[in-house]
C-alpha cells in the first residue's frame, strides 16, 4: 500500500481509507509516523474525551451524543476503548458498534481499539486515529475510554474538553480516586439520574470542588431516556464555541498532548522492536571478550 | 562521584562501593552503561536464581542457602527482589536485611531492590547488581524473586541455574501457571514439608513433567528446620560443577539473558527519559505549520 496514495484517499473521505489508516496505526508504530507525517497540522476535528469507571452507561450516552450532533449536520468519529481482552475484544467490539442506532450513517464512523497492555502504546494509536479522522472531515471526534487510569489521563491531554461519567453508588470510588477525577473533568456527568442516590451523587462530586478554584458544572443525566442530555450537550457546546472561534490556548492543549504521546509511543516502538535475534552470536562475543555486553545490547536495540 | 575510581574500588572488594555502584544502576539508567562498561565481562559468580509464589518460605531458604555456602569459604551475593510498594518498602526491606543471620558477616553482601512496576527496569537493575557483584568477587550470587510472572521469566534467563520454591497446599495454582513453571526450574523445592500434603504436592509436581523430556529433581525441604537442605545444595552443586569446569552453554545462556535485558532496559530508558520540556513551544510551532507533530516529537523523544 503506498501511503501517499492512502492519504490522499482519507483526505477526500474514503471510509475504507480511513479504516485502513486506523489499522496501521494501530499495528504498524514504525510505519506510522509516515503516515501521519503526511496530513498536516490537527485542524478540524473537536475532540471529546469521555471517561469514567465501566458500567456508567458511556456508550449508551456516546450513541445520544452521536444523535444530537448528526440533527446540527456534523459528521462525527468515535473511537471507543475497550479493555477487553484480545481474545474477547474482537467479538464485543463488533457487538458495539452493530449496536449503535447510528451504524449505517455514512457521516458517522465508530472505531473500537483494545487497550493491549502498555497505555503509552494506547495514547500513541488514538492519537494517530484521531489526527486521521480530522484529516478525512470529521467535525466532531468522540473518545470514550474507561476507568480513571493512567490511560485515561494520556487520553485527556489530547481532548478539548472531557466528560467525566459517573452513576449514583460510586461515592467511595470517587474519594478513592478524588486527584485523578478532579483533574480531568471539564463536565460531570451522573447518568442513569433515574437511579435513586443520583442527587447525593450530585453533592459528593461538587464537593470534590470545593475551596478549588474550579467549579465545572455536575449534570444529572439519564443516557437512557435522553433525559438531561440536551442540557449536557449545551454545557459541551460552550467548550465548542470557544474551539471554533479559535481559541489558541484550547487547540495548544490537545496538540502539545499529540506531540507528547507521540513521543512516548515512539520510545515504546523502541521496546517492542528489541529483538533476541543475534544474541547467541553477541553473547560468544562477550564471553571471548571481543566485546561488552553494553556493546552487544546496543546491536539489539534500535 | 567518578565513575572509573567507582569500579576500581568495587573490584578491590569495597562494601561502600559496591551499595554505591548497586544504587547507580538502579536509579540512574543513563550513567549506569558507563560503570558497567568498566567491568569487563561477567566471569565469577555462578547465579542462582530463587523463585515461586509468595509465602513459600523462600527467604528463609536463601538464609540457609547463604550458611550452606559460607561453611565451604564461598562469598555470597544476595539481590532479594521484592514487590512491596515504594511505601512500605523500605522498611519491610530493612527488616528483611537485620532479620538474616548473615547481616554482620563481611563476606555476605544482602541487598533488596523493590519491584518499580516495569518488569523490564527491574531485570536491568537486577542484571546490573549482579555484574558488580561478580567483579566484587562474590563466588554466588542468590536472585529471589517472587511469584511466576514475566518478571521472574526475565530474570530466569540471567541465572546458571533456577530453584522453584512450592509448599503444600499450592495445587490448583501449580496448575494454572503450570506452562511457566515446567519452562523455569532445574531443582523444585517443596518446602514446608513438615506440613500436611508435602508428598502429595511432590506428585503434582512430578506430574507437571510426566510424557516431557524433562526430569528435574523435586525435593522436600523444611528451610525452618534445615531438614533437606543439603539435598538441596547437592542438585544445585552439580549444576554449579558444570559451571566451575568451564561449561561453555551455561556461561552463554546467561550472558545472552544479560545482554537482552540490557537491551530492554536502554529501551525502556529512553521512554523514561522522554520529557514534557519544551512541549508548549513545539505545540504553538505545529499549530503555525512551521513544524509537523512527528519532527516535535522527535525533538521530546531522545
Amino acid at each position: 500500500m503506498q501511503l501517499a496514495r492512502l492519504a490522499d484517499e482519507i483526505r477526500e473521505g474514503d471510509r475504507v481509507a480511513l479504516a485502513r489508516g486506523i489499522t496501521l496505526v494501530e499495528d504498524d508504530p514504525e510505519r506510522a509516523p509516515a503516515l501521519l507525517g503526511r496530513l498536516g497540522p490537527p485542524s478540524r476535528s473537536f475532540i471529546l474525551g469521555i471517561t469514567g469507571p465501566p458500567g456508567t452507561g458511556k456508550s449508551t450516552l456516546v450513541d445520544q451524543l452521536i444523535g444530537s450532533y448528526r440533527r446540527k449536520g456534523l459528521r462525527v468519529g468515535v473511537i471507543a476503548v475497550d479493555p477487553s481482552s484480545p481474545l474477547t475484544g474482537g467479538a464485543l467490539l463488533g457487538d458495539r458498534i452493530r449496536m449503535s442506532a447510528h451504524a449505517g450513517d455514512r457521516n458517522v464512523f465508530i472505531r473500537s481499539m483494545a487497550s493491549r497492555g502498555w497505555s503509552g502504546g494506547l495514547a500513541r494509536a488514538a492519537t494517530g486515529a484521531i489526527r486521521l479522522m480530522d484529516a478525512s472531515g470529521f467535525d466532531i471526534v468522540l473518545l470514550e475510554t474507561v476507568g480513571i487510569g493512567q490511560s485515561d489521563i494520556e487520553v485527556v491531554g489530547i481532548s478539548h474538553a472531557t466528560l467525566v461519567v459517573l452513576m449514583p453508588g460510586l461515592g467511595d470510588e470517587i474519594q478513592v480516586s478524588k486527584a485523578g477525577l478532579m483533574e480531568v473533568g471539564d463536565v460531570y456527568v451522573v447518568n442513569k439520574s433515574d437511579l435513586e442516590g443520583a442527587d447525593p451523587m450530585v453533592v459528593s462530586v461538587l464537593s470534590l470542588f470545593r475551596g478549588t478554584r474550579r467549579s465545572p458544572p455536575v449534570l444529572k443525566v439519564s443516557a437512557l431516556s435522553g433525559v438531561g442530555v440536551e442540557e449536557l450537550l449545551g454545557a459541551v457546546e460552550s467548550v465548542r464555541g470557544r474551539f471554533e472561534s479559535g481559541d489558541r490556548e484550547l487547540k495548544l492543549k490537545s496538540i502539545r498532548g499529540m506531540i507528547v504521546e507521540t513521543a512516548r509511543g515512539a520510545a515504546l516502538a523502541k521496546f517492542a522492536a528489541v529483538s533476541e535475534r543475534g544474541a547467541d552470536g553477541l553473547a560468544r562475543k562477550v564471553l571471548e571478550g571481543s566485546t561488552s555486553i553494553e556493546a552487544a545490547a546496543a546491536k539489539l536495540a534500535p
